[in-house]
C-alpha cells in the first residue's frame, strides 16, 4: 500500500530540515519504505479537507490504505512498530527507546518551542530582549541534564533507535541559537544522526521541495 | 512483580491531582494493577540515586523487576501495552489512540506549560500582566480546534483509550484558569474522565498523600 505524507509547499525554514516532515521522511528512510508527498499551502492547511486529516491544521500527516494518522511522534512510532531497524526486539530495551522518544517531545522540546515563540510570535514586544535569555536558560537546563546522561555514549540507550531519531531532530532546532554548540557531546551526537545515510536522503528530499518552491516564486 | 512509582512527597498543587503521578496512577487503576509509591522530596529528586532513574530529576518514574522507566507518556503507554482496557485491539484504531496520546502531549500541552511558566516562573516580571493573556490565547486556539474535532462524541475515537486518559489529564490543567469552561463540550469530556472509578481511585490516592503531608508540616 502506498504511504502518502504531507509537507509544507514552502517550509518556513526554507529547507533547513527543521519542519516536522523531515522526521517522518527520516523514519521512512531508516525503515526502507518508499513514500509519496502531498505538498500543502498555508491556505490548504486550514481548509476542511486537511482539517479532517489533522484537527490542528498542521503537517505532517500519514495515509496508508484506510489508515490516516497525524502527529509526528505517533507517525514515527507507527513506522518504527511496523518495520525493523528503529525499535529493539528486547521488551525492556524497546520500552526504554520509547521513553526517549517521549522525553524528547514532552521534556526537551517544550522550552525549544517556547524560545521559538519568544523570538517569532513575540519578537516585536517590548520585553523580548530581556525575556529571550531567560527562555534560552530553560533549554540549557534540559540540555545540561541530557548531556550528563549521554556522557560519551554513541546513542542514548544501546543501538540507534526511534528515541535517538526524535531526540536528534529536536536538538537540531537548538543549533541556530548556538545553544547546541555549548554541549560538545550533544553536538557530536546530533552530527552522528545527521551522518546517517537515511537522514541524508530525508534532508535532500525536503531541500529539493524547498529549492523548487524558491525558484518558482 | 511489584510495580513501584515515584511521586512528590508534597505536590506543588497541594493535591488537586495535577502532578503527573496522577496520570500513571489512573492508568494503573484502569488496568487493575496494584502498585507501590515511593515519595521523593525536592532534595531527593536532584540526588544521584533519583537522577539515575530520571535524568531530568522529575517524577514519576516506574520500576518493575529489571525495568526502569521515566517520562509519564512512556510509562502510561507501557501500562496500556501490557494490560487490557486502554488500547483497542484493531491495529488502525490502536494507532489512532496512540496519535491522540501524542497530540495531547506534543500539541495541546506545550502552550499550557507556557502559561504555567508565564504565571509562576515569570509572574514577578514587568511584562507578566500584558503577556499572560497572549499565552492564554495560544491555549484557546488549540482547545478550539480540539472542541471542533470532539463535537458531541463521548471520547476522541470510539471507546475510552490511553489517548483520552492523557488528553483529559492535560485539559484538567486548564480548569483553574477558566479556559476549559469556555469550551462546554471539552469541560463535559473532562468531567466524564473524572467520573470514571479508576480516576476517582487515583485522585483519592494522591490526595491522601498530600493531606498527610500538610498535616505533618
Amino acid at each position: 500500500m502506498t504511504i502518502t505524507i504531507t509537507a509544507f509547499e514552502c517550509s518556513p525554514d526554507g529547507g533547513k530540515g527543521l519542519a516536522r516532515d523531515t522526521r517522518v521522511r527520516w523514519a521512512l528512510e531508516e525503515a526502507g519504505q518508499p513514500y509519496e508527498v502531498r505538498l500543502v499551502s498555508p491556505q490548504a492547511m486550514k481548509a476542511p479537507a486537511h482539517l479532517r486529516l489533522h484537527p490542528f491544521g498542521q503537517i505532517p500527516t500519514y495515509e496508508e490504505g484506510t489508515l490516516a494518522l497525524f502527529e509526528t511522534g505517533a507517525i514515527v512510532f507507527h513506522i518504527a512498530e511496523r518495520h525493523t531497524g528503529l525499535l529493539p526486539t528486547d521488551p525492556d530495551a524497546r520500552a526504554r527507546a520509547i521513553t526517549w522518544m517521549f522525553a524528547a517531545l514532552s521534556t526537551v522540546e517544550p522550552p525549544i518551542l517556547e524560545l521559538s515563540n519568544a523570538k517569532f510570535a513575540e519578537g516585536d514586544k517590548p520585553w523580548s530582549a530581556e525575556r529571550v535569555p531567560l527562555v534560552a536558560d530553560r533549554i540549557r537546563q534540559r540540555l545540561g541534564q541530557l548531556s550528563v546522561r549521554l556522557g560519551d555514549a554513541e546513542w542514548l540507550d544501546g543501538a540507534f533507535s526511534v528515541g535517538d531519531l526524535i531526540m536528534v531532530s529536536v536538538l537540531l532546532r537548538t543549533r541556530p541559537s548556538g545553544i547546541l554548540g555549548e554541549f560538545p557531546n550533544l553536538a557530536a551526537y546530533v552530527a552522528r544522526g545527521e551522518a546517517r545515510p537515511a537522514y541524508q536522503r530525508a534532508f535532500a528530499a525536503q531541500l529539493a521541495v524547498n529549492t523548487a518552491a524558491r525558484q518558482a516564486s
